[in-house]
């Protein structure tokens, strides 16, 4: 980690122009700090890096941030103090704009007497870049996903198994796989569910003629792996059979314009165009960056400025729905490299015949 | 809905004094509008409730919601506009200044050309106040969380089983009890690590001579349950069989003082009063209000205004803590009720012997 404090430092002067950060984002001051608990503060300065914890997290965070001064405060007011001591004689000070609300903006503007500068997620370019350690653990991760994947996927064939059943299955087996839990709520979306990209998986049987969403990712050590196929029980509606059809090709191709140096935004923009016929039927964009956050620097959609970098981790998961038929989603998780890339989820992609063993 | 929605106008007027407000924390909008997704908007005037919600969610918003106008709305300006055209003519509008980020406020108020009046929790005091269908899922996860407890300390108290797998029992056994999941990451803390509050469960075997720390709810229906129970494994330290002697008769003798009209910060007091010997153990105040989220108010602290009320759910969980000895918690979930309270977590607390069935 005190490479990674180093790295910010860097960061701070030559992008942020700043020359302290005020860190509030849980996974960023994980990421920076090595400290795993769910509330603290982190002031990175040039001489100083102090984490602000309560009285829960003391003894946690001095044995997992050796390199960072450990300072414990407990009311907001303690702790706003110790923020504008770790500061002092700092005059440029920057803070998570969009993870800093405005009643703890308005209290540590008083405290700091000074104009505090807004930042959008100051520490994501380097938190994009994954380093060997980070890979590690998500393809780790994208590993317990595919070998859940494959137990699970013939029960849903079957069919008579409940969507939250699944979900069950899929949780607790990725689990025996090593993995410490779910990488966020697992969707099992059935029939007409699977038309809805964040079904919460409900009491509805899997039966003859469903499509079934599966999107499902482990947690390995803080790191997160995503993953999405669907299934099809059946004989399903021919719309169903043309969206995976094309979905199929789209997603390949997309996959295979992953690499150093393309732009995030001409990504989204080609799995548009190749879906354009079915353009009233998508609702979400094509890709998102995985670390400890599931969803993170870099965005694969329209807007977006990033340019894809070597250690970069992102989703490739175009969709199409159509409400009262159903939906289909095939996402894989992909890691920059150079030249080209690297897919870290292996599970096959065929919707009526997935039992083919993973390759990994 | 349509009631609470009409509950939170009345509010509005008689206790914020203000004529709308934007409603943006995710369980504020499940409570009001009944919309359990991730991110919305939800805007309430006088006339009119407008959930804003992006395309993933239009037609969930639509099921979930039918008392709100629902409006679609991608990128962020475009929710701006939607919020801004949702509030035309109203003059006081209010916002959850602890739930908006900076940057969103910053945006939001050249949206809105006008000054937003920042609200601490302004949902807060009702839904502190559960009703029968809410209090209904809290003792249904509850109970889960009970038999799953009964279940798994056996094998705590055999030891050999590591914190991980413990861990993982427990939550398994609670989905096969009805819960949806885990209310929060359960703790299952032992040996030295029982030292630390907020412990991640890891490899670590239990084994004789260890306290064990335990920390368990389970998810229903969107409610929460919170219990925590410390188990002894063989012989341990004299500290921790008196922590737990003097927790116990703290524990019960503040659950007993739980009743309408209360204050919480009194609660916080006559268990630090009651643990004075060893205050320098205590890491963490008396208690919280749960529900739809884990920790709400009202608070049992020290610096809390807050005051009981029939209807709201509180924990009661005083813990001691010594680093490289260990540590104790007992908690309970209560429901204030008229006269007295409500135990609704009814797992046994003899921390050597804790087989006996619940009592539910």
């Amino acid at each position: 980690m005190a490479d990674r404090l180093a790295r910010v430092r860097e960061h701070l002067h030559e992008v942020l122009h700043v020359d302290a950060v005020l860190i509030t984002a849980p996974s960023d001051i994980r990421w920076a700090s090595g400290f795993s608990g769910s509330v603290a503060s982190l002031v990175i300065t040039d001489r100083r890096s102090v984490l602000v914890v309560d009285s829960r997290y003391g003894d946690q965070a001095r044995d997992q941030s050796p390199h960072c001064e450990i300072v414990v405060a407990n009311a907001l007011e303690a702790r706003d103090q110790e923020i504008a001591r770790a500061l002092e004689g700092v005059t440029r000070v920057g803070f998570d704009d969009k993870r800093t609300s405005f009643a703890d903006w308005r209290r540590l503007q008083s405290a700091l007497g000074g104009e505090l500068i807004p930042l959008a997620d100051p520490l994501a370019p380097l938190r994009a870049r994954k380093d060997r350690f980070e890979i590690e653990r998500i393809e780790a991760a994208a590993r317990a996903a595919d070998r859940s994947f494959a137990e699970v996927a013939p029960m849903i064939l079957g069919g008579g198994i409940t969507e939250r059943d699944v979900r069950d299955e899929l949780e607790s087996r990725m689990r025996f796989h090593s993995a410490d839990g779910p990488a966020y709520p697992t969707i099992v979306a059935s029939g007409p569910n699977s038309a809805l990209p964040h079904h919460q998986p409900g009491d509805r049987t899997i039966r003859e003629g469903d499509s079934v969403i599966i999107d499902v990712g482990a947690l390995v050590d803080g790191y997160r792996s995503d993953m999405t196929r669907t299934l099809f029980v059946g004989e399903v509606d021919p719309l169903l059979v043309a969206f995976h059809e094309v979905l199929s090709a789209t997603q390949r191709d997309v996959v295979n314009a992953v690499r150093d140096g393309v732009a995030a935004a001409k990504l989204d923009e080609m799995a548009r165009t190749a879906l354009a016929e079915y353009s009233g039927d998508i609702l979400h964009s094509t890709g998102h960056g995985v670390g400890l956050d599931i969803h993170e620097s870099p965005w694969l959609r329209g807007n977006s400025a990033d340019v894809l970098r070597e250690g970069h981790v992102v989703t490739v998961e175009p969709g199409l729905y159509r409400v009262g038929v159903g939906g289909v989603r095939i996402e894989d998780l992909v890691l920059v490299e150079r030249p080209g890339c690297r897919i870290l989820t292996n599970s096959p992609k065929d919707p009526s015949c997935p039992q083919s063993a993973p390759t990994t």
